[in-house]
């Protein structure tokens, strides 16, 4: 394609990463429908919330949650000031890079690791934190920045989404203060517009100035049923539109077509083996089981992105 | 003032029930300082974050919060169904109008009816109940709606704030879900910017129906140290003012304070016995004590709402 004809399509076709096919075709039908004035189901636009889980659904998840990168690099960071850890589980075992055994620590590992990593510091020295890593490090099997393993099609979503007067929100398991140091950024979306996973913090003054402490506990867990409390928590409102990709999302998406009129609900497939990863039943990050199932039972769009997706990530044809 | 001068004044003064004072002054000077393009303390709009107290700040709280008006109403509405309330402290106080008996109770008695009152029903019931409470119940002393019962100078700022591209939230000790049943129609703050405390919440399916359940526990409450925290994680970015009047807006004054450039800080000063109530650092309800000496000290706003305020009820000179 010329680049010519190139921007032709860009400017008429709002998803031009998307194939012709019924994920792009239910999406444009809902955004016509809930914009069209004097239409039956036509909503103002304070009411067009949509919500968006992250990993896997905005940005890979393979071969680790990104965030347990993050941690996995800092405890290594951290080593120095924590002789300790050279023979303390789960923390030997990710100095040993030894995937394997910090997972048969289960659910206890990764809190331990999570809490050690995560807690310990302000919010602000936690953003600056957040912000270095993210600039520095690469994704193990591309080798590109993690905020360029971001999909396409999501970000041309978000953009058609905001210029059809609605407001996007982040709704993920993933840490709150970890997303808010980058999505602005990458996706648009203001820090007030992420909800997450957080940890205990706490006011204090130190050296006379106001600091919030960022404590070794955890919080609040945003995942499963957790998602809608917390979306209903942070807005106010039930969304118009709602976008994951695994189990974990089930309940936001419940919740959100529980409510009348027209409401969109989607599901991201990785059915690409060869520009990503082809994974659901089975996969222990980003399981896709009975969501699948209910999807499937009520008509909610599923997108397969190996089909569907005429291009995965933003720099793909320019490298 | 005839009509033509008062439409005229409306048009030109922002600020039309402030009288000149110090501070209407530092209101305006404050505006012009952050909103001027080019100006050294120019302020992007996304930046520009309010964040208002609601008791005492936005509408009246004595002679009791009125949310606490209506936890005492409702034990009444909900004894049919609680005989064994006809004994049991702190409930058969409340049915006895006593409310000292109720307040020698201390903070268990009032979380016992806080608990009572406001769980044990799903979000949208809850919605409903506060919006029926609020449409019929009247102030014991001016007998308005409590609705009417907010400053109309404070609501001059809000609009102003509004047209000077800022966002204005709520972060009240108040119950967050109490609050948004109301406060979009009242003061057009939207209910995904207001903050406050909240009670446990699950998520359920009820008859194939998913809905969120209120539990009698509380999650948080949303005052003194924990205001900083709450606006934290709701906004992710430092408010720009902060508006409050008692010494559980403290930290969140603080904490607004310790951004760079300038901030604007204010406490509206209860000093009008005639309009409204007299009351700072003996009154239980709504105490102003370290946080007006800290004003002093540090140069913050401190309204006299005596001196300052031409108007104070939306109705006054109406009836």
């Amino acid at each position: 394609m010329s680049l010519g004809m190139r921007q032709r399509r860009l400017q008429t076709d709002p998803l031009p990463s998307w194939n012709e096919g019924p994920s792009k075709a239910a999406i444009l039908r809902f955004l016509q429908e809930v914009t069209t004035e004097g239409g039956a189901a036509f909503v103002p636009p304070l009411d067009r919330v949509a919500v968006f889980d992250n990993d896997g659904t905005l940005w890979a998840e393979k071969p680790l949650y990104f965030q347990g990168s993050f941690a996995l690099d800092r405890v290594k960071t951290l080593a120095a000031e924590h002789p300790e850890w050279q023979e303390q589980q789960p923390f030997r075992a990710v100095l040993e890079d030894d995937l394997e055994s910090v997972f048969a620590g289960g659910m206890k590992a990764i809190l331990d690791i999570l809490v050690a990593t995560h807690g310990g510091n302000t919010s602000e020295e936690f953003e600056q934190i957040v912000l270095d890593w993210i600039a520095g490090a690469r994704h193990p099997e591309t080798g590109r920045p993690y905020t360029e393993m971001v999909y396409q099609p999501m970000l041309e979503l978000l953009g058609t989404l905001q210029t059809h007067g609605f407001r996007n929100y982040i709704a993920s398991a993933g840490g709150i203060e970890f997303m808010r140091a980058w999505v602005e950024g990458v996706y648009g979306i203001p820090p007030e517009q992420v909800i997450g996973s957080s940890i205990e913090t706490r006011f204090e003054i130190r050296d006379g100035k106001p600091v919030l402490v960022r404590l070794p506990q955890v919080d609040f867990v945003h995942d499963h049923e957790a998602k809608p409390v917390g979306i209903h928590k942070f807005i106010g409102r039930r969304p118009l539109l709602a976008f994951g990709n695994s189990d974990g999302d089930l309940q936001m998406l419940q919740w959100t077509a529980a409510g009348d009129g027209p409401r969109f609900l989607g599901l991201v497939h990785h059915t690409d083996a060869e520009r990503e990863w082809a994974y659901d039943r089975e996969s222990p990050v980003g399981r896709l089981d009975r969501a699948l199932d209910e999807a499937r039972a009520q008509g909610w769009t599923v997108v397969d992105m190996a089909r569907e997706w005429r291009v995965v990530y933003p720099w793909e044809g320019s490298s």
